[in-house]
């Protein structure tokens, strides 16, 4: 299959582009590079060193002996998306392409509406691009379990039956996101979900869970493959940063009292899905939504999680409730659907003690990368 | 009352102007005149004659003895916004300062990313132009009943209330809008719904009906008063459209079969709902939703019913039934509620023979001003 992966350069999107390369697809990364530059902005970096694209895929080339086309640009230029589509003809266009931080997208005004242009004129030029060149291409786009909230019933899958006074639809699931950046992914949806029904657009929407994990089969084989992975306040996420911060001997920052239920995934299966999704196209016209994520966990679960495996291993992490800087509900009901991916035959790895175990090794063994100064929340939600 | 009307230059905007003024209350008009600009790119004009902002403002200062504030500038300019806000200190903030036309957002793909930016951007500066300035003043916004499109269900006011699987909760009224504009009133829609929740910013969202009629009490006391009124296919909208057609003998257009079903309300209407909104301030925190809509009708019916009010003038119009240029249902269920704005004390003017007739009249006495190039559908949605 010809598939792009757009943000290849990113947490996601680089381990995603050398899954599918390995497995013998034709494989093309978009990505402007600007990941890079909001590390530099906000003063921070990768817990692991990570290597310029074009080092990374010269080893890639090496290593397997499988090539992977870059192509350098931004999706708010459009006559650049439409370059890529014209030059590539691709089968699948999987759009990680967005600024992805709920904290960036609430430093200010500068950064919430940056965020919304970035995400949502990014996308509708794909949409556009996909229209006119390459109208059955499958748009896999990565949305987020955020745009639902915590509503007080089960969360669906992208649509809800709803019975009303005496009459019943199904309708699109209600949205009630988290943050600037969680509505960019809400607009992205609702844009989508249009495009599919005007002009018959096939697209899957991925409302991904948080992703923790760091290492894949190809990331692993060479430092110059390895993926980043954040520990500052802004890019960092819940489990990932916990075992950074238990490494680094500096509190596990929960935010409040930690009762924040969210839906969370391995990274390895953030591939495993994508691949599903592409190999079982959406129709055309069709707007699939599937929940991409395999356990729900609060937040304070995790760190304490996170807790029981440093003392085994011989560190003693203190948990700091912070006072919470966002936003929203502490204690909570919380209970989403995730079957789709399953049924398509989605394996998962749950969360293991050797994983957290690992990544708490990963961080010791590159501490010194670490800067503390960045580590608490910056952003606030008020 | 010190109330800001955004987008006071407008079809909306202008006759809301002088009705607070009239009134009493302290006016600002907000607006860079690009509707005007519009008209030159798409070679149309209002049917009546407008006078510039200049001329308005001085001939109702004589009319009136009131002068109204203008500033002149773009809410995509936060410089801008937050010197409003500085200079006059709003108590309200009437935003009908967006791009308004379906046809105008589905022209290409420069004029869906030109609606969805200006007024999501625009939005977002008031929101954050607000919380930093006159965190109490009240958001009174124009939203759209196309937000909701056509379910099969009743639609409600701003949410409802879900069971599910033994839970129950009241959630956002899902959204399923009909083109790149509505889609831009749905993302403002939810930006706002979390400024709310985060900053405490009281907002009302009126999801207005199709407004049709053209005369104020204060409009129609002097030529240069007058309000716009547009005739073209892009700008035009149903009732007001056929009215204009019938008095220069083009044919009713009607898209498709005629029977998609939607909400319309009188100008005189808008006005009052609007008032109704500014003198019951949404509290501290509120997303409050409005159906801002007096009757429902299908396009056909409309067509038929100036058809007949036509022939009683000696008149003969006909209905054509246009190749849809959208992509819409032709036939289905639509039952709106619009319960809150007559709780409040909304005295709805119901469609009459009489105003038809008069916009008939209007549209003859001005039809040297019609260009039939113009009137006939030109953006498609496929």
């Amino acid at each position: 299959m010809k598939i792009i992966i757009a943000g290849g350069d990113g947490f996601c999107g680089w381990p995603t582009a050398l899954y599918f390369s390995q497995k013998g697809h034709e494989v093309a990364i978009v990505d402007n590079l600007i990941r890079r530059e909001w590390d530099k902005e906000l003063g921070t970096q990768s817990l692991t060193p990570i290597a310029s694209m074009e080092d990374r895929l010269s080893v890639w080339q090496a290593q397997s002996g499988k090539s992977i086309k870059f192509y350098l640009g931004d999706l708010q230029d459009y006559d650049f998306v439409e370059h890529v589509f014209q030059d590539f003809e691709p089968e699948a266009f999987v759009h990680y392409a967005e600024q992805r931080s709920a904290p960036y997208s609430m430093i200010d005004r500068e950064h919430a509406v940056f965020t919304q242009v970035n995400n949502v004129v990014g996308n509708l030029n794909v949409l556009f691009a996909m229209k006119k060149i390459t109208p059955d291409c499958h748009l896999i786009k990565l949305g987020t379990m955020g745009e639902y909230g915590t509503p007080n019933i089960d969360i669906e899958e992208g649509y809800i039956r709803i019975e009303h006074n005496g009459r019943e639809d199904v309708l699109p699931y209600p949205k009630q996101p988290f943050s600037f950046y969680h509505l960019s992914k809400v607009h992205d949806s609702h844009n989508i979900m249009f495009a599919c029904k005007a002009w018959g657009i096939r697209a899957t929407d991925l409302n991904q869970g948080v992703v923790y994990g760091l290492w894949t089969d190809e990331t692993k084989l060479d430092e110059r493959l390895y993926n980043r992975i954040d520990f500052d306040g802004v890019f960092g996420t819940a489990l990932n940063r916990f075992c950074i911060q238990a490494a680094v001997g500096h509190d596990l920052t929960v935010y409040g009292k930690g009762g924040q239920t969210r839906a969370f995934l391995d990274i390895r299966d953030t591939l495993q899905c994508v691949e599903l999704a592409a190999l079982n196209p959406a129709d055309a016209g069709e707007f699939r939504v599937f929940n991409q994520f395999t356990e729900q966990f609060s937040v304070l679960e995790l760190a304490q999680r996170v807790q029981a495996v440093a003392k085994q291993m011989g560190i003693e992490a203190n948990i700091a409730h912070l006072q919470n800087p966002r936003v929203e509900k502490e204690e909570h009901y919380y209970h989403a659907a995730h079957t789709k991916l399953l049924d398509l035959g989605l394996k998962p790895h749950l969360l293991s003690d050797e994983l957290i175990q690992g990544l708490i090794e990963t961080a010791s063994r590159y501490q010194d990368r670490v800067s503390r100064d960045v580590i608490r929340p910056s952003a606030t939600w008020r």
